[in-house]
This record gives structure tokens, sequence and C-alpha cells, in this order.
């Protein structure tokens, strides 16, 4: 069986500065291939466990599968793909899926880490900016008083550009985290800041790897976040030289990758 | 210029069953169609506001635009669309997306709810089963309990299946809630007792329209979450009849739609 849960290595910082060496545990975080027939329906980010009812719900939500009678079988095969295949007749109507995709969703090839250096990303230069311990805890602080929602609905994810200085550049809100993020960047490159080797991107809430691999597309080295990092996302951390701290609560946080940029 | 945050009425029940009328700040939740040259690229969902930079920022992380060279116009069409055109000769490689993608994570169609009709999912009988107010804040009580991993992680969405008696059938989490939804549904759909007319979906975050639309397709009546619903949540709900709770917190919480379900 696949685990569910990893267990990580840390440096934990208190407030004052005072750093441990100690380990955490991080939800993992997959791609799942889901194949329907001879079709290859989707590849949704996912924690293992319960593959084959994810599938199911997944088909039957997006209007692929109707109902059980219709199925021979389901089995995961030796690539961990779930394959659902249909008794004699019961062809799936692809044209049925509901709803126009987008790739903004955790979501993400067999591949993924691969893939972003396939695509030209490169490892962000080592050691570089560097970022005071002391200013750490100022980033989630800054970011929910310049928040102008999020306070008033509870409903939306904040993400903030920032200088290593701890100056707020940027401000977006988003029902979708991935949408905040996109924002930022987007108002980074209509201003031809891009790459944002100086820069330091903050998380209202927890940090997926489609995040990281937004910060890695646009050159940002530095992510923090009030929440907890998934497995792929601190994989993808590490990969790229990025600096990954997470759970940055009153005065405490958690570095999970790229600790050479922390003055502590 | 559209509002991303909208005023709702709601019913406030308290500790011990006082219920009063109110209104809730929920954030919007729309679908928006990002357009490159001739090719529709993607729907997201997403609060409006810097749509122009939600586009590019999406089409940049996605590698379909790499400098801002390239762009001749970006602009908002009449239908809402942001159009991204760009200069002769500097044609989009659209293979050049790096993930393959889903419908899983709150992308829609334009008309998402129409589209939810024409697929055949039609109003829940009004008025039933009953759910007692005071048996609410018992759900995530017993959500809590049952959770295995996020206790450790920080990082997991839960799901619950709960019968009208607040019995827990079935638990399922996941780093995406879109995912924990999916494996319950999945569960349910194997056992053979879809529709789930008599049972109740809990969920331990935020409440967006896919989450809405999966219980819809599933036939569950009664969404309840620890967090708040997004705009386009609540208008789902009111559409197929589905009673929506949401923020609830220590006795109290907050009836978004389909109030007659309930007993206070």
């Amino acid at each position: 069986m696949k685990r569910n849960i990893l267990t990580v290595p840390i440096q934990k910082v208190e407030p004052g500065g005072a750093s441990v060496r100690a380990q955490d545990l991080v939800a993992v975080e997959e791609p799942l291939q889901i194949r329907l027939g001879e079709s290859d329906v989707a590849i949704t980010m996912r924690t293992p466990g319960h593959d084959r009812e994810l599938a199911l719900g997944f088909l039957f939500t997006e209007g692929l599968l109707t109902n059980p009678e219709q199925i021979a079988d389901v089995h995961v095969d030796e690539s961990g793909a779930v394959i659902v295949s249909l008794i004699d007749g019961s062809a799936p109507n692809l044209d049925a899926r509901r709803f126009y995709v987008t790739s903004s969703c955790g979501v993400c090839g067999k591949a993924s880490i691969d893939a972003l250096t396939a695509s030209g990303c490169a490892m962000l230069p080592a050691g570089q900016p560097k970022l005071s311990g002391d200013l750490v805890p100022h980033f989630p602080t800054r970011l929910r008083e310049a928040q102008a929602i999020f306070e008033h609905t509870g409903g939306l994810h904040a993400a903030g550009l920032f200088n290593t200085s701890g100056e707020l550049l940027y401000l977006r809100e988003d029902v979708g985290r991935h949408n905040a993020v996109d924002k930022l960047i987007g108002a980074a490159f209509l201003e031809r800041r891009l790459p944002l080797h100086d820069h330091v991107l903050m998380l209202s809430g927890r940090v997926s790897f489609e995040l990281v691999q937004k910060a890695v597309t646009a050159g940002i080295p530095i992510v923090i976040a009030v929440g907890a990092p998934s497995s792929l996302a601190i994989e993808t951390a590490l990969r790229f030289g990025i600096t990954l701290i997470g759970f940055v609560r009153r005065g405490h946080f958690n570095v999970y990758a790229g600790g050479d940029r922390l003055i502590v």
C-alpha cells in the first residue's frame, strides 16, 4: 500500500532565532492517472489511498460513468494508473464531459518535476538572496494587514509578493489559490519584472506542488506559507533550490528546503 | 468593475437553537474565459478583479507566453473573456502546455449551473430529509475525531459522508478537497448507494462551486462545511434545492440555502 504520510527532515526555528533539526510529517501528493477503456481521461494530483474510488467518483461526477453496471473491472496497473474497463456495448461518452478544463489546479503529468526541467526551468542561484529569520513572522502579519476581502468573508486565499526587506509589492486574493498566484505573476510579467530572483512569495494557506511550480517558473527563490506543504511541494523546492518555509505561527516556523538563504 | 464580495441573506443559528435572519459577505466565484489569439485556452473559476493579470500569469506559468514583447494587446471583451493578442509572427505554442488537465478543480463552462441541469441533474426533493439543528455542530466534531492524517500533518482536507442521525459512513482525506469528495462518492457508487438522498456531506474547509456540483450529481441534499461558501456555491445550492450550512464553529452556524430541511 502506498503511504499517505511522509516523514521529512526540517529545521525548526523559534522566536529569537533558536533553531533545531527536527522531523515533520507531511501529506503525500502524487499524480494519479485515470484511464477509462482505452482513453486517458485525466491525471489528478492526489494523496494515495482509495485510488479506485477516487477514479470512479471522478468519472461519475464528470458524467462519464452513470451506473456501476457499466463496469467490467477496475484495477491499478503496474504503473500505478487506475484502469476502469467497461462491459461490452457500454462505450464511454467522452463528449459528455461537462466542463472545459484548465491545468491550473495542481494537476500534472506523471513526471511533474522532470516536465518543469524540460520546459526550461533551472536551479535558482544558491544562497541568494539572503533573508533574515527575524523577518519571517513579519510576512504573514503584513499579508493579513493588507488583506481587503478575507477579513470580511473568510472565503479567499491571499498571495503576496514581497522583497527581502519585507516590503509588500503586490497583494492578490481569490477563491482559488492558484489564481491569486497567477494574478501576482501576471502583474510582474506586465511590468517586466520577471524573473523575480530577489522576491518572496507569501501564501495564506497550504502549499501544493502547483504553487511551487509557479514560483519556479517565475524564478521566485523564497516561498513562505502559513500552512503545511505537501511532499511534492517540498521535493520540487529541493530540486530547484527554492527556500520553502511553512507553518509560520506566533514567531515559530519550519524550514522544509533551502535553509541556506536564511540568516538565523 | 465587477464585484468581488457579495452580500447574501442568511439564517444565523446560535447554540440552543435561537435563529435570526442576517446578512453575510461572501467571496464571489465566477468563470473567466481566457483566449490566446484564436484559441480558447482555459476557463477558470476565479474571484473577479485583476482578470488581465490572471490571464497573463496563467499563460506564462503554463509556458504559453514567455515574454511581454510577444503581446500586441490584452483586453476584456463584451462577454467578459480576456483576449490576449500576440504580435505578428509570435504564434502561441499550444503544444507547450506542460500538464495534462482535469476538470476536477472548480473549473467550468460559462453556464456552469445550466450545464448541470442539461446533464440531467434535477432539483432535490424539497424539505426532506429533516435534520435537527442541534446535531449540526456534531458533524465537524465527529469528522475531526475520525481524521487520521490531518491531525498529524495539517496538510489534508477531509470529507465525510454521514446519515441524518449523525452517523459517519465514510471518511476520506486528500491534499485536494475535490479528490476527498470524489473518493467518498466513488465508494458509495461502488456499493450502489447512489443517489445519496438521505445523506449529509461534511467538508473540513471552504465550499466552492465544484464541491456543490459534486453533491448535486450524487444527489446529496445537505452540505455542511467548517469554512465559508463562495457566491456560486450558494447559487448552485439554491438552484438545486441543497441545504448549505457553513461556518460551523462553537455551536454557531450559518444557513446559506435550503433551511427548510432544518429543525431549529
